[in-house]
């Protein structure tokens, strides 16, 4: 194994920000959603390397170059997910299912990338009143939940229920609780092609989530968990390999 | 596929029945939960042949005789798990592995034959205020979520919270809320062996869940999901078999 | 539950048969492949009502009015997949979502409503030599498997192998061993919103696999297993829900 | 998260090494099978420290104090499964419960602490005629398969076929072809109680396995993959928490 340090690119919409709505933006998220979230992995992740992107840069700052030098992706969309290129959208995808990581947040359950990749329509149920989320973990063995609380509390959220129509998750590591009798599957894993997806829903313009001691913790155990050190990224191809003996060490 | 009918023996402990304890049994439950319990099955599910044992009974009623007539067998177990003779449990456990199938209702989740065929603890977090669950559906294609409302409400019952020390299931099939923040994975499947398992939480013995229609539905749903029509009961076993070819069925 | 027969829809693009090609199709296959896999599912699923579509008809067969009337419908294509309309692919993928059950067969593997459902590239390795297929059930107690000895074979058959680019399934079912060392995973399941799909890869243009026993036994436990009697279709979708107590039954 | 090195036990019956038999032992594993393995972790795992123990040490080398200490625990066992004091299978499963990694290897499917955490009989088929391993990942994205080619070749094994009755893993990574046609789920990961469990079928008494640099590295891999630096080691248990808000931080 490889230890390399991870390289990790923040996607961000951007238009809650660049539009101030909500005001409390300003406030909450002074360097955005993307800068937030960066920040935490910067600080949590011994070596990580970000920088971020957005909706409005050249090919939405997601490159072929620069997703060639991106071990883990984080998304976060919300108003703007039909404005996100088919283009890029198809490169995305095929990059993840070559090896890069994808931790997709909250409102990104509705990306273009995350429904390609899953196969479903990705709805649920939501209703925004600010109130508490109880965050279980039920994966107590898993990585992603490495040091978290059980449970931990964010005191104001959107509510995200169920049903979630996404895949059965490869592990399914965090419920939350809502004080209406909602209940989400919060966090969630998928292996798809050569790639590792992350699914976390904690998050939101409207609270400073990202803030939350635990929320970053678990931002960053998803990206060192989504990252995959020494990688040559490939896309699973078809092959119509000759018949005969494999070699020794399958060289 | 063969149609036999399923024959389904309900086992209970029959201690809170027996010892009127708590007084409202012997009006929630005249039959005592196995009663009531049965009579679900034998209502919803066509063809279906009943019958019950206890504690109480020689070899608690589930001699080999019992079991090998028995397709489907369904445990309801709280104060008395200690009770239960190691010789029955192995003989229940040879049974589901050899394809019996196995529906462990509410506080069954400390039965011994659950802990024995999960291999984890089965601990949980409890508290009883007879407060409000509700049940969401999260495998919406499952047979067992058929016909069942999503969500459903069960007015006043026994909390049963995460973390639950089980297994992550073969299939998850019901996430449960309660009124002050907790949740549960509340229906769960694991095939074990040649059998078949379903776990269900809802049910007391102080409130009358087992009348409620859509746990009477699940509980039915269970039963026809856990039988293997025509299946010639077999336990897994060591082979040694010869080399050489196979032959064009198997046979 | 509802007993309602199932109604199946056999899809197959013919034109290996409308090609003669190879010509061994004529002899073995005189009514098509759709022909012989509707046969097999008429003769052992007691009830069934089938038909059959094939990528000449209008809508390749595939009307919003067949589908709407079709629990579960089988694909078996190869050659021309690049041919089938993205409208149709729409069309099947809004249905299985919904509700409908899908049955994927071999070389379908790589059909676009296969690879839109799943979100991979669905590639795996092949060689055709006419090989020994041995399959083998690793979940002996799924109901796909009742009745099928362990193993079985399959005296010719294309190789298909791993690397197989498919998400983990729900349930393995089904390894298959070739006689060069090759493996694959050859039955699974994956449940996509509302409904349930099942891979099977054995089957070929080449050689009579669909007339062999096992796997006609093995198409008709996968149509039963995909059929949910009963089931009201509706595509998972977003609600946003007024705040309230649920109503005591869900409804 | 915590980088601490990774403390490992290596446990041998040590039987097949104190008999002589194989007479091939003392040139294939001269420090034992457990030798072998230890020496393969401390050079693939930066900064491991290895330790073995083996079943005529007093308390089998797995006193309380040991187990302590031990960050996975790897088992290699065969001709004596029966001779494992049950007592100690209690306190190494209440260690994996409480979040010890646990790495299984080859015969030791048989072992009595990985039926007891399984729940099934963990029966297999076997023949052993020396003949060649072929090892497909079939999880490409799992860490326990970096770097491993896809296939690897093991010249001589003995044969371990399906069906092998153990629970659906939480992720099956592995699948062995051999000559004869059989098939086997070599590598498998379950998560049980805090504690991580890795089976790994490759590696016999009679062929100088352990010396393969894809198994040596699967080895390394299963170890990186089942150790949780930091950890607190507690076992699951009942609790009965009174109702109340949660803290902020789940404190």
């Amino acid at each position: 194994m490889n230890d390399a340090p991870v390289r990790v690119t923040v996607w961000n919409e951007n238009v809650h920000e660049s539009t101030g709505n909500p005001p409390s933006m300003a406030q909450d998220y002074p360097d955005g959603l993307h800068g937030a979230i960066a920040q935490a992995v910067a600080e949590l992740v011994p070596g990580a390397q970000t920088r971020t992107a957005v909706l409005s840069d050249p090919e939405h700052g997601l490159s072929e170059e620069v997703l060639a030098q991106t071990d883990v992706l984080m998304w976060w969309g919300h108003v703007a997910h039909g404005d996100v290129a088919d283009e890029v959208v198809d490169r995305v995808q095929r990059h993840v299912l070559a090896g890069m990581g994808l931790v997709v947040l909250h409102s990104g359950h509705f990306s273009k990338i995350l429904i390609r990749l899953l196969g479903t329509t990705c709805s649920l149920a939501w209703r925004n009143e600010g109130k508490r989320e109880v965050v279980w973990t039920v994966a107590t063995a898993h990585p992603i939940a490495a040091g978290v609380p059980n449970p931990f509390v964010i005191e104001q959220q959107e509510m995200y229920g169920e049903p979630f129509d996404v895949p059965a998750p490869d592990e399914l590591i965090f419920i939350s609780a809502f004080p209406d009798g909602e209940v989400f599957r919060s966090g969630m894993t998928y292996l798809r092609g050569r790639g590792r997806i992350f699914y976390f829903s904690p998050g939101d313009q409207e609270y400073p989530v990202y803030h939350h001691p635990q929320v970053r913790r678990i931002l960053a155990n998803g990206v060192r968990w989504a990252h995959q050190p020494g990688l040559e990224r490939a896309v699973p191809a078809v092959t119509n390999p000759a018949t005969g003996p494999f070699s020794p060490s399958g060289d």
